[in-house]
């Protein structure tokens, strides 16, 4: 199995999963800054032109949160659990992608991707928007996390993965986690994996002009 | 059980899952227009102050696709597979969250809600903004479903009322489903089903002042 990735968001938590789990995959850098994803050969395996793909034989699966499930369910691991879990499971996916994610997201866009790529200054308006629904979901993440180990259950599971995928880069984010105490601890624990810390293949030095 | 709603996008795919599987749930409306869902009594079975919401004793669940999933396991459906469909399912159930019905429901909140409640015009920004995204991703659903009855197999599932959502209000909202004729035939057959239809229960008539 080949899994695309780059060194953003979503690839992070499938790319995490994948060495947590040792999968059987071969990690493919997929060179978004020169547009691969937006060329034919790509496009062919997915059509959406976003990464992380894993692609298996003549399959290819697209979707992170997919591409999780699938790891932990060839792994025979309860990542993605199917037992009363697998409901709570779900509700937090749903939350992160509409609401905790997507405002994270764009403050890690604005903040780190913008000025990486030459995009220019972040968007103020936007920044503004997505630091106050970032306060606002990030309250309610916090108060779960009280006195919790971990999202679901007091075991590890996607929900986990997902929810912190732009707390790595937190602070050039500009995502003001020192206010939520809970959910910095419930990261901290997240850190101890390596598979979280360094979740992509190292990168050759690039060679000089 | 029961089933706080609004006559709102998640909410509709919620219900029509409760009614297209009988499911036992009285069937609670939240007063959106006028704030209910950010009052003290709401944001106690749910902090994030949305509907839906699944209600069952002292357990709420918020979040529409975990709700769906809640309600095809409670059944013994299989709108929610369990087998190899599962990952399929998941993979469209993320791709509607981050595509689809975000800018279908982007067209359908300027298009539909604003003048509805009283907000104003539509953003031209946005809407220019959310089309160009419908377009894109109707594209990509439309080839999908080139020779296929459903989203995922050729069973109905919780996959097909996560992304029609926005298309029963494709006229108001602007959504050019013309284009797409695949999804138009594939959008008709859901509409065979009553429940789809009417996922709503009637509301009375409203009294003169």
């Amino acid at each position: 199995m080949k899994l695309y990735y780059c060194e953003t968001l979503s690839p992070r938590k499938a790319c995490a999963v994948a060495r947590h789990l040792g999968s059987p995959v071969e990690f493919v850098r997929v060179d978004l800054p020169h547009g691969e994803h937006r060329q034919a050969p790509f496009l062919a395996i997915n059509p959406n032109g976003r990464v992380p793909v894993l692609q298996d034989g003549d399959w290819s699966l697209w979707e992170a949160n997919a591409i999780m499930c699938h790891l932990s369910d060839l792994a025979g691991a309860d990542l993605w659990p199917h037992d009363r879990r697998q409901i709570e499971v779900m509700r937090w996916l749903s939350w992160d992608s509409q609401h905790f994610t997507r405002h994270t997201g764009t403050l890690w866009f604005e903040h780190v991707v913008k000025p990486h790529i030459g995009m220019g200054e972040p968007d103020e308006a936007t920044v503004a928007a997505a630091l106050a629904e970032t306060r606002r979901s990030a309250r309610l993440l916090d108060d779960h996390l009280d006195g919790r180990s971990h999202v679901v259950g007091d075991s590890l599971s996607i929900a986990d993965f997902a929810l912190a995928s732009a707390l790595p880069d937190a602070r050039a984010a500009r995502i003001p986690l020192d206010d939520y105490p809970n959910i910095r601890r419930w990261h901290d624990r997240l850190n101890e994996f390596e598979a979280w810390r360094q979740p992509f293949p190292a990168r050759p030095p690039a060679v000089a002009a």
